[in-house]
């Protein structure tokens, strides 16, 4: 195993040269220099060319691209191409096609239409990777493996009979005997137990809900069932090519998908952590669009364990798959790379650098646009290559963020299921809309696992974790005794692992750490909201989605409550005294502006008081983002201007290292962005 | 057969002990008595432990449980435990399982999944009732055998090859010949005439719509099959234990959903009628959640022909099937339990009883909470356990209803067919605006089927009964000579039982009765409103998605034309002199308030001049119900005060029964209920 | 092959004499001959009974129809009867079933459910013409042969094993080999590249997008294939009976249907064209409901490349398959069936004269209702029978047009593809809108193909014209130098038969003639406009849907820019003057306000100076429609007043042929018609 340490910020991205005739490429590469490319990743998609039939190879097309690649000194990842199957493959071996779950195999002529469980399929992929890691082991331009391409975006769940096998395989496996998995699932209710584990299917489509813990170890399966896929293809090459790192690219973050893969399970199996990542939408009131980047970003970076990590795709403007696909606007494209790289990434990749003129993704932007190197567009990416090489001396730096948010994809899943108290709201919304408080109070946040080590953060947010261990609550509750500050939000700590409710009062786990007693959920429907009011009458802010019957103990002090409705005069914010530390109790979710009150407030107690955040006033009054990177005593403060308006930002002595300029005060011009080195306060 | 004849008002609902460890269980069945339960359903989903393989049998734990509950006196309505049979079961005959209208086989995993034509499950199924009803055909704690659960929640339609036999063998039971069958379903049209019973399919989705007639015959099917697998279970019952008797919970009146199962025709088949009914959604400005009740409980007495019923499920507070979930504030439990109880429920049974800790339905409330004894809402249902336990004098009488409102499932079938001239409304939709209107005019209504004996109402309401018999127009306009008022709405009288329209002018049925001739029907976009005007130019009402091109006889009075639109100067309300009599018909759907007026004004004329209803100002202007329950002479008058605004009640000698205290005068204050002794009047 | 010639104006529609008993008959040919009816199509879906079984038939009901037809002089076009077979057909032979793109089988009991593959089907089908065709050909009656009905219409794809077969072979023919078909498809990317074309499949439903091209394809197969049906079926009657002229109807832009066949490839296969349309919906501010007559007839005379057609049905009154069906108030049968025949229809039917009283379409609505003949509509239809035979001496006068907006069925399929930039918008919607623009303007518009002959027309339209050739820029750069006027909107020229982008910038193939080039396409989400203004501020129009970024080459006008948002700057119109034409470029899709007044604008200079158009003023501000048809000299001048103001038209010397006054000048009432003749200018 081999991390990557680069010794540039990588810049690039999708090169599919297989695309155009031979003669354009060379011109292509010409052009991706131009704009100071340094890194492609090469052949994700080529199965069907590399190896045309059962028995016929053919890599002399992938050598000449490598080589002129490797001319202009652009590194090469290399994609293993196991992403989609030719079509031979799929009509020799259909088993190995991904059936849905109404039963239905899907048909050729797509992508990634192969079953994660499928030995056909596992056994043809590792053939292929064998073969491209033996003929490019020694590749100069070779700098790291890439396995598939986004596992599972479009087979995360299979319902074949390979599946159903692989998934009683690991039912026992965890279970051991069926007597622990109907127990687990409580499936003694509506005549669910099993006799044995031959009897349990995949929760394919049934005639009402299915049970909610069988659904949750299905997604733990599937997870699984992907990263096998990864694993087994990352031992090929590590077996043959041993010094070369091997990622795959992850999917954090993504409009309001939760995804189908446990990347905290996942981060330890590569050797950087790669992410994708593309906005949807449009700008709204209630979320910008840099917040996205800022929320994908971050949770990359805490799946990685704050390690620097690698942008693999983000779009150079517009996408195809959405409905209506917005189209970046001059400028935007250097503030949306500068996001990721200021929020810890090393690398800032494109799908793709030249625009595809047919097939499914020829309205995908890229680098080099179907106008051609004579736009605009491609004329930003020159300058923004530029800028890129400037980062190099940040490489390595990580970022400072002194406050945690625990989330987890086992809570997410199990929240989707359609028996809850609410489907009103999507799993990570909570988690989201404390994101974007906390951010618009200037705090940098970390998303962690739950299970992770928190002794660095002073304040530590629990977001709708519906599902954790018993012993969470005593870890906060120790941290807040030192002076820590937690604040939990409404939907945490209601069940354990297999999804059983804790009982006695909600939020179980949490109960003793926050001082209240929960006995009844009640959601609102959408669009409709209550005030919570101080106990002088103060309006702190408007709940959304969710309300609750609860009880504060005596020692817990009631910040809030409900001004009027089914529930009014119920505690809507409490607070209880922990050691030098306290324990926040939010049972609901807060409309924007409530929710930034709340964080600044909460975070201005949790900020040593030797430094008082000079950037705090800035960021939560305007559309200025601002982040810092360090390493050994130097500091990289990122201060992007998303907005519209010039700003002066606080005193800060340093140099511009994307300028050269040097300064004790800054102005920052709308839509602009610096990247101030100074000393590590 | 013997009926259920009780002596107590039965308080209780579902216990599934199986859920957890049995040390629990006495807990459980102690807090259960301290809130006056008197009555728990068992073993509705326990299959897959009573037979855990084919060979196998457990009785010992039911045994200990019925055991438990007679300890305290709590009586057992033992279910069958055929709702859903056990994955062994399943896998080994996957045949019984639901294929859906796509040809997709249901997975195992949730409940209820199983053909009602499929003939190893008939088999099984009794197998386990004969084996029950043999071990407990003596056991003191035995109250009422409950064959299967909510017949067809889940399974109403199966199109297997099961299903499409027993289709054939139904429709030459109706039919006799092909040709027959041709002729009703006027299959002369698309080329869909069938050379013999064989050729004919169940209606699965095809290239674009099916035969209605074809359609309705299905659904008739449907309710039957369903209906056999009781009456399936009812014999083997009877044979074994004659004494017990025999039910199955109906699912009248919850939410938009018309249903699969016509319970005019099952309701003969029970020993007493049970429902089932949850409230859906919210309040607002057009429908009170009350109302939802008032709708269930009425629908639910017509069908059991007047008699008292049985409330098998309501909810204690939320569920968990909706998107998003309401929870009931306090007090609103003991309100909606005896709005029921008012409107001739003599028993008032909940799901569930313990809240389950895990599986799908572990967020539907129960009378102990999560939270556990030590909670408000189990506080509240021990209250109501007393305030139940008073209304034992009332048990038997029956409720004093004057109206009639007619109506029927094969007409909602009917106008379920996509092919009808609007689907821009819910087939009940009139009906439920019409018994809005009518009960807050004050009226308490039975919903009636058309055959039914309708000699004692005054007032009949004939709301989109869009197939019915040629003679119901004679035996109304009988009745009207005599003095009744009739209104009948559009979308009535208009085909017959296989929906082939009478010819000559809308509604074919009530023509004569009416004295109108409706051209064309003019369906109204959502959203869409026009004014029905007097002659003298008032405003009467807001027609909504519906209105006609009508021609009123010469003696037929126009009370309203519509003012503007494509359609102005038809008429929009007509009365016709008949005898002692009058006949409206309304060629639209009034807006909530113009219907209540109309409501009132034609209420005001049916009342018999002696008896002018005290409490009709009260109930239009309030949230206030008032229904009356009346045995030998004694009158029971249930007031509820749903609002938030403390009324008093018209003159009222009498005793509340659940105070003790006596007056001539009564204060209801807001959210309070009284039930009042007086003289029967 | 013999066309169709009528000595009179076709006015009648289908008669399915099969619903009722046969002694009704002869009163339903009476009251339609009291309504004028000249011609009945007959037998559209009575292959069940013509052929009772496999090896039965029957044509003796048949014979009396065509009889009692015949005594009246009621011409007959004898349909197939192909569309339906009967249900002994279907369950003999399921193969011939249609599947659907999830591999569903749709069962029995509907209309049309037959793969225009399978073998068997055709067979059997063909067997049955040339039985009808022999038995028939010598009828008095028979007018002209009707091949099936609205093929396509619910089963324009099919995926069944057929399908695929014939799908191959089609590709074969179309690209010879596997490699110009990788070639055409662009399949190298997602590992697509085929080995053999027996690896190809339709395109059913895959893991996410499938292949653009290879969608395209398909449709462009399916189309075929519909086609082929219908050519077997007239080689079949061609060779029976040589006289007889044969058609099949067209739908051709009923709602936002783009629909599956590509009309312009199959107009040449009929003797005369002929088309169904309905108005789907109601009047909404932005378009009115004789708006989508106008679409619907103009598309379908251009389809017929300018010669009468044959509308073969439209509606009564209302249909029954909407959601909610529209009735037609009291006038307007009259203006609807003559705005088709203003736009150059010779007939006129209806679906359908007598109104069934069962089955799936018993509430569309017909010329005798369910009322009988003593109704409203029924007067208006014998009415309107009268006036329309006075028309006959305008048969085979054609519409004067001088503008052509020039469409596609293949471009309308390529942007249906959901990895366009945006499918916020349906791919007809820019035509309608501008369809809607000329025709307020005063224009009458002729929608024609991109390869006709469009040498007489001043005025050339390209909206959205995704797909086209190379050449075509070249062609109508050479018209506007002969001074045509040619205006091009945005998604026009993008890509080429094949849906590979033309490089260099947007919109390649007419960046020469328009002088712009487009870098980047910048889709607005829904409900989004941005202010088009003038160098001079004035607000021109407010763009929807689509911006671009956008350069105007030196010698090419701006006329307008974006006034804010992203592209604020940005070309919003321009216009190159090419010899003494001139070439816009509009690359948004304005509001209806903008577009006609641009509308006006381009046209005032496109009409010959000598000609001003008298009526532009009272078209643009009122709901009147003027439409002109012309023969030797003379000129038809149809005025429809929709609106429900009295209007003067403008001075008109000549006779009104529907009433025989003669004047010079006329007033138009409100719901109005008139039909002037005049000298042709």
């Amino acid at each position: 195993m081999t991390r990557w340490a680069p010794d540039r910020v990588a810049f690039g991205g999708d090169w599919n040269p297989e695309q155009w005739p031979v003669e354009e490429w060379e011109a292509q590469v010409r052009a991706l220099d131009q704009a100071k490319v340094n890194l492609a990743r090469v052949g994700v998609f080529s199965w069907s060319l590399l190896q045309p039939g059962p028995d016929e190879w053919d890599f002399a097309w992938l050598d000449h691209a490598m080589a002129l690649l490797h001319e202009r000194r652009i590194d090469v990842v290399l994609a293993t191409s196991t992403a989609s199957p030719p079509p031979w493959f799929s009509r020799m071996h259909p088993e190995s096609r991904v059936i849905d779950e109404r039963g239905y195999r899907h048909e050729i002529g797509s992508r990634q239409n192969w079953c994660p469980s499928s030995p056909v399929f596992r056994q043809a992929s590792l053939t292929l990777v064998r073969r491209l890691a033996e003929r490019y082991v020694d590749h100069p331009a070779l700098r790291m493996w890439h396995t598939n391409n986004e596992l599972g975006c479009h087979n995360a769940e299979c319902f074949c009979e390979h599946s159903a096998t692989a998934f009683r395989v690991w039912l026992r496996d965890r279970y051991r005997t069926i007597a622990r998995l109907n127990e687990a699932w409580g499936a003694r209710f509506w005549s669910q137990s099993y006799a044995s584990f031959d009897e349990v299917a995949p929760p394919a489509v049934s005639t009402t809900f299915s049970n909610p813990t069988h659904v949750l170890d299905w997604r733990r399966f599937c997870s699984d069932a992907l990263l096998a896929q990864h694993v087994a293809e990352r031992e090929v090459l590590r077996d043959v090519a041993p010094g070369i790192p091997v990622t795959t690219n992850f999917m954090i973050g993504t409009g309001n998908s939760v995804g189908r893969s446990d990347y905290f399970r996942w981060a330890a199996s590569v050797d950087v952590v790669a992410n994708d990542h593309y906005e949807v939408g449009w700008d709204s009131s209630e979320a910008r669009l840099h917040e996205q980047r800022a929320w994908s970003a971050d949770f990359t970076r805490g799946v990685a364990g704050g390690a620097p990590w690698f942008l693999m795709e983000h779009a150079p403007s517009g996408v195809n798959w959405q409905t209506v696909n917005r189209t970046r606007p001059p400028g935007e494209l250097r503030r949306a790379t500068m996001s990721y790289l200021a929020r810890g990434a090393d690398a800032a990749c494109f799908f793709q650098l030249v625009q595809s003129t047919s097939g499914a993704e020829k309205y995908h932007s890229a680098i080099v646009p179907h106008a051609g190197t004579d736009s605009r567009a491609f004329r930003e990416a020159c300058a923004l290559g530029e800028e890129v090489a400037r980062l190099a001396e940040a490489i390595g730096s990580t970022v400072h963020a002194d406050t945690a948010m625990l989330v987890d994809w086992e809570s997410a899943w199990a929240l989707q299921h359609p028996t809850m108290p609410s489907n009103g709201f999507e799993p990570f919304d909570i988690a989201k809309a404390a994101h974007r408080a906390l951010t618009r109070a200037g705090a940098t946040v970390d998303m962690r696992h739950p299970r992770d080590d928190l002794s660095s953060y002073r304040f530590v947010v629990v977001p709708g974790l519906y599902l954790c261990d018993d012993e969470l609550g005593d870890r906060l509750e120790a941290m807040a005794r030192k002076g820590a500050r937690i604040l939990v939000t409404c939907l945490s700590g209601i069940a354990d692992a297999t999804d059983r409710v804790r009982g006695g009062g909600y939020p179980g786990a949490f109960r003793r750490l926050l001082g209240v007693r929960g006995e009844a959920f009640a959601p609102l429907p959408a669009g409709r909201t209550v005030a919570a009011v101080s106990p002088e009458g103060a309006g702190l802010y408007q709940g959304r989605f969710w309300q609750e019957e609860l009880t504060a103990d005596a020692e817990t002090e009631v910040l809030a409550r409900w001004n009027d409705g089914a529930w009014a005069g119920q505690p809507a914010l409490t607070r209880r005294s922990v050691g030098s530390g306290f324990a926040w109790y939010l049972p609901s979710i807060p409309d924007p502006d409530g929710f930034l009150a709340l964080a600044r407030s909460i975070r201005r107690g949790a900020e040593p008081s030797s430094a008082p955040d000079p950037f705090a006033d800035l960021v939560a009054t305007t559309d200025v983002e601002v982040v810092r990177r360090r390493t050994g005593g130097v500091e990289y403060v990122f201060a992007l201007n998303h907005g519209d308006i010039d700003v002066t930002l606080p005193a800060l002595e340093g140099r511009d290292i994307l300028t050269g300029q040097s300064a004790a005060s800054w102005k920052l011009r709308a839509g602009d962005v610096r990247v101030i080195r100074t000393s590590s306060s």
